[in-house]
């Protein structure tokens, strides 16, 4: 189950189909998650948000145009027999994807809501000093969709992050202890990931203590753990360019019974939701029985954020656990992440990830639901 | 000199005097290093390319949007007596942009050149649901020319980050030996920085050893580095949202005639040019001064990147020393990076990063320059 069987072909394939159901040409990519896909190149994207890569791809080819810091690498890291054409013309990216529209007799080709406008602009220049005409159709969530229902060798990668991710945790069960920041356990939840061959992290790592667990998006500080504290870990492996995403929340001695009670709570709720989960749900369904659950136990104004979001090779891909409708299909793979932020005293949350199958949800994640107290 | 006098309401008074030059009633602003700038605010942006957030800055006020997952991290996080008026409206970020935009009375309102299309495509549609006539123009490079020109507070922050990237560097002298893989080494310099006080990373660290380092963007990999390699290490922290960026190649034993002639040519190049930079000077002239320095010894077809950028709340900034014509400006933070890369023999990389000032170009980086040889 590599990427071989499951690879470039079978996914240049599915945007074909695309192509041929809405009358397209060709479609241009800029966005690396979509290109990191739709070539299966690993070890050459770095995510940066600088966009130096631009593919257009035809019912007949697939072109990519790149620079020459990444040239070579994509000459060892592409898949053998790869469909793809590798350019590196030293002319702006804008000009080389007018030309190879221009030369593959496209009339339309659709183009990413990510694009800038300013690549967008130079575009429309290119092809208006070419006196061509092409027409720009946005593909919406498109490529989105379709990457959001996985096949076998994108859920070998991501349970591969996922034992990462929590032999991470099985270790920092050993490692806390009263007496250490926040920012010192965050350096030996990394490093453990990395030393057990994560190839990078999925995002920065969250670690938070005491009060600080009631901000959901707290960045690790200074702050010393000690006795009474919750400690909330929420991090991710990747591997291969697949991402891993988990949360725990621990307790370093006896739970309150406050502590106690968002705790069970917060498993309630999410071990509810995943029960519920089965491929053709509605994700607002499952987002509103976890909002459903902590409103009736008279916390929901300390559940400010949804339930859960698609994993692959972005940490947030679709489908969305939250107001609006999303279609969970089979393949998709999620995170089920319900919350309670009690401001000023602490917050918890409970988040595993895995992958929606036609009976039901099948959690790549190991670690226990129990609440994880720490003996000191 | 912190950020309570150099801070957010003198770049807020930068903005406002290109507001009247080119009679702009206001701007747009979502690009997170734009943000972080214009309000000050540390530890809240986490840079990972959603934009969650949107600003809207008018002659008169200063008011930004974001979502309740970071609502209360700006209250704690911004400068006090901030200027800006923090909004959570449970809207749609580009409505609540319509909204304060009329309610300011905004006739021209400049928006950024990297705005999604989809973003500029539900703003161009809240603004014509509301029967409102706004112009939008594209900034270009205006915030990034003048994120360009750091302030004392902002070096202070980059002298910081480099600290602990010269420290890091000591010690990875003391810890590379054969034996080692790529991984291995890129694990202790993350950790040690880390450590050391850094925030975060400014970018995935490379690793490169052998063959490996004739790819100026490697990816660190498995391969054990052995006596006879030169290893290769780019790498930088980040301190309160500020980088700092580095490459020292060094060499696992006595270097060979030409890793000692690439390495003494790479060098001599650095040099040459950090002694050519001051205020005034034109970026194009000084990576031009590198590319006849390397092409006369006869390696010009080995070094095919810049010569350098300018490094700030991004890694990659304005100016650029490159091929364009950039001026650069006193305050100017930059890197000097020449290098050669022989394929499949190896590479060499050199760079410091530093501030421009009138006289010429004050390095922060410490490391030395000499060739460092690990005894093995």
């Amino acid at each position: 189950m590599s990427e071989k069987e499951y690879g470039p072909e079978q996914r240049l394939a599915r945007v074909r189909a695309m192509l041929d159901e809405r009358a397209y040409d060709g479609i241009l990519i800029r966005d690396e998650a979509n290109l990191r896909w739709l070539t299966g190149a690993t070890d050459v994207f770095d995510f940066t948000g600088e966009l130096p890569h631009v593919a257009l791809i035809t019912r007949e080819k697939a072109y990519l145009h790149t620079d020459s810091r990444y040239f070579n690498s994509f000459m060892e890291h592409m898949p053998k027999s790869s469909p793809w054409q590798i350019d590196m013309d030293a002319v702006p990216a804008s000009v080389w994807a007018q030309r190879r529209a221009a030369s593959g007799r496209c009339r339309t080709v659709a183009i990413e809501d990510s694009m800038e406008l300013s690549f967008h602009g130079a575009l429309l220049r290119a092809i208006d000093d070419a006196s061509l005409a092409i027409q720009l159709p946005l593909l919406h969530a498109d490529l989105r969709l379709m990457r959001a229902v996985k096949d076998p060798s994108e859920l070998e990668l991501m349970a591969r992050a996922q034992s990462i991710t929590d032999a991470a945790f099985e270790h920092m069960l050993e490692f806390i202890k009263p007496g250490l920041t926040e920012k010192q356990i965050r350096i030996e939840l990394d490093s453990n990931m990395f030393s057990n061959g994560a190839d990078g992290l999925a995002f920065a790592s969250i670690v938070a203590s005491g009060p600080n667990t009631a901000n959901p998006h707290a960045i690790p500080t200074d702050r010393v753990v000690c006795k009474g504290d919750l400690v909330l870990m929420d991090y991710g492996a990747t591997y291969r360019d697949y991402c891993s995403d988990m949360t725990r929340t621990i307790c370093l001695g006896e739970p309150s019974d406050e502590q106690r009670a968002i705790y069970d709570l917060v498993r309630f709720a999410h071990e509810s939701c995943a029960s519920a989960i089965r491929a053709g749900v509605d994700g607002r369904d499952i987002y509103e029985l976890s909002r459903r659950i902590i409103d009736e136990a008279g916390y929901g104004a300390y559940y400010a954020h949804s339930l859960g979001h698609g994993v692959g090779i972005e940490v947030h891909e679709l489908p969305v656990f939250g107001r609006s409708s999303n279609l969970v299909e089979a393949g998709a793979v999620i995170t089920v992440e319900p919350g309670v932020y009690l401001p000023d005293r602490g917050g918890v949350r409970l988040e595993d990830f895995g992958v929606v199958t036609q009976e039901g949800y099948r959690p790549f994640t190991a670690s226990p639901h129990e609440l994880q107290i720490i003996d000191c």
